[in-house]
């Protein structure tokens, strides 16, 4: 099973993820030129002239200064990425694989190459009930309380809330879908690694553990304002609409509610006082009719139509490449097994089998617990 | 001048003045069949045969027995309307009045048959510059205090503020007004000399010295909930626009809405925090789109591009009745003369000075003071 590691043979899939991942470390999110190039040859086409020194994109030589100067094959410029992949039971989701939520094409040049993701679940079938709520980080007490009630009702009628993570209303949205018992989806602006803002480590870790913490910046990376932005677009663009519950005049959440407006997703806004400078953004996109008025849950749920049902594919281990398919039969059906365990027993290397556990994930056909790898 | 007494000749302003003072006193504001009935033969023949018992209205009998028995004559049946208007220094404003707000005419059939007017000012003129503030009666703190704020901001931009002088909103909104040295008119349910609610006695007082009490409840009429209901249509047709500051889901504020909406004047709603019940009519007709979202007075002026210049026709007292002129020639230019100080002078009737004084006052060439009547 060399193909992945040597490039010499092995699964499409397998070269296709292994480009991404590099071209993910180069560049930033949200890339149109890199993105069109993509679109127009491939990835690994793209990755490949990219080493060879041979690419004709504009900003070629910057994305380069980013491989590190011993890489001189695809597997060594990303050997960290899947090295941090394998610590955090970490999967990268590209399109093609099960698990991408082919929603996100709607961002057309702009769309991720692949997004990192931890945690449980299908993200392609939680992004097909899912709303957003975002909003300001310096939320008063009136954003937080009804952020946080919003997220609650909306999980309680089947709906899955996502949002950025951050202090204020990100936080609060968040922490009212797990208090309704349901999963969440938390979109990081830097690296699935890197707690941002430091102070929400539990929070990050909570969502895992019921949810999903996803983002295009590769493992360790910084949250940096460009990547707030590019992040924003993600947002939107995964979820069915987007709910703006308090945001300032001038503020993150009102370019998410333009990132949303542009792929034709609803933008819903929440009024609050006028007194409140926290409810003058919200009320600037109703206003304008950038935004419908809603005043809670209820009339979120009458404007989407309610929830789709779930249509999750049945798992159908007859059609797996050979790669998963051994690491499959490594997985205990019973009692999780580590990392090491699955090596061991399914005899491939473990950048194998991280990258099968992965797509075997994806499929529904594996889950990740606290003490390891488990088939479903 | 027996003319207006007996019908056998005198203007026909005055005849036409009497016969809607009657109509007014024998039925309820819109009363669309009876407007129509107007609309197609005047008003001077519809009293007529309503009293000669021959009216083909289908409701003629109950028309009727509001007429006190006695009656034989248009003036027997409103002689108590005139003796009120006189001590209440009050004017019956009609149609082809100086002063009648044409834009009532968008009402149809509808449209009030004449209004009781008291207080200083030119009815029309003060409402081409006019923007109705509406709400709740059981208003929130934050609703009294923006209702009193905008009316506040309106009144120094230029604007007239319009409301009808319940408690909550709408008393906020005059005394907004009224602090910021402007005049501002109150549209009464009942007669003008019936402050309703009693506690607003000393407000209304303080608005007829600024500005204007109106109603097309004659003289002593009571509040009652339908005569609220048609009262809205008056000050939604009166205005430029509607603001509804908070309302209840039902609420007497979104029928003023509907019917601003019916006559195609903007309806503008302040929204709130969305857990107050106060705030969810506003909320309510946002999003519905039946009113634009707006959080204070700049974007009331912005949305209505500005209150026109006053455009006062310059009192021309050439074209005068010959009763109006000896009248005028009663009325002293410095000192002001009571009602039966300018009988005497003038040698008319009573009746024929008051409505004298009426229509001199609507040219705006005469006006009332606390001591009596002088020329402007």
């Amino acid at each position: 099973m060399g193909g992945v590691g040597g490039g010499t043979g092995g699964d499409d899939l397998s070269r296709e993820r292994l480009a991404r991942m590099l071209l993910m470390r180069v560049s930033e999110g949200g890339d149109a030129k890199l993105g069109r190039r993509v679109g127009h040859i491939g990835a690994v086409a793209v990755a490949a002239e990219l080493l060879a020194g041979a690419s004709p994109l504009p900003h070629a030589e910057a994305l380069l200064t980013r491989v590190p100067a011993s890489a001189h094959r695809v597997e060594d410029a990303v050997a960290a990425d899947m090295r941090a992949a394998e610590r955090l039971a970490a999967r990268l989701v590209i399109p093609g694989d099960t698990e991408w939520p082919t929603q996100l094409d709607d961002l057309g040049p702009r769309a991720p190459l692949g997004l990192w993701v931890t945690g449980s679940g299908n993200l392609r079938l939680l992004a097909l009930r899912s709303v957003s709520i975002v909003g300001a980080r310096a939320a008063t007490p009136y954003g937080t309380a009804m952020a946080s009630q919003i997220a609650g009702d909306l999980t309680s009628r089947g709906w899955l809330v996502v949002s950025g993570g951050a202090f204020g209303i990100d936080a609060a949205a968040h922490r009212g879908a797990l208090r309704a018992g349901g999963a969440t989806v938390c979109i990081l602006a830097g690296g699935i690694d890197v707690p941002y803002p430091r102070a929400h480590e539990g929070l990050l870790a909570d969502i895992a553990d019921h949810g999903l913490v996803v983002s295009e910046t590769p493992p360790g990376g910084a949250a940096m304002r460009q990547r707030f932005l590019a992040r924003n677009r993600v947002i939107a663009a995964l979820t069915r609409a987007t709910i703006v519950v308090e945001a300032a005049l001038r503020s993150g959440s009102r370019t998410t509610a333009r990132e949303a407006a542009e792929v034709l997703r609803p933008v819903m806004a929440l009024p609050g006082p006028v007194t409140s400078p926290m409810s003058a953004g919200c009320h600037r996109l109703i206003r304008d009719g950038q935004a419908v008025l809603i005043t809670g849950a209820d009339e979120v749920h009458e404007l989407l139509g309610g929830p789709p049902a779930d249509a999750v594919p049945e798992p159908d281990p007859t059609d797996l490449a050979p790669r998963e398919a051994r690491v499959l039969d490594a997985v205990p059906r019973r009692r999780p097994a580590p990392v090491d365990g699955i090596v061991r027993v399914a005899g491939l290397t473990t950048t194998d089998v991280v990258i099968g556990l992965g797509i075997l994930e994806s499929r529904g056909l594996v889950e990740h617990r606290v003490d390891g790898w488990v088939r479903t």
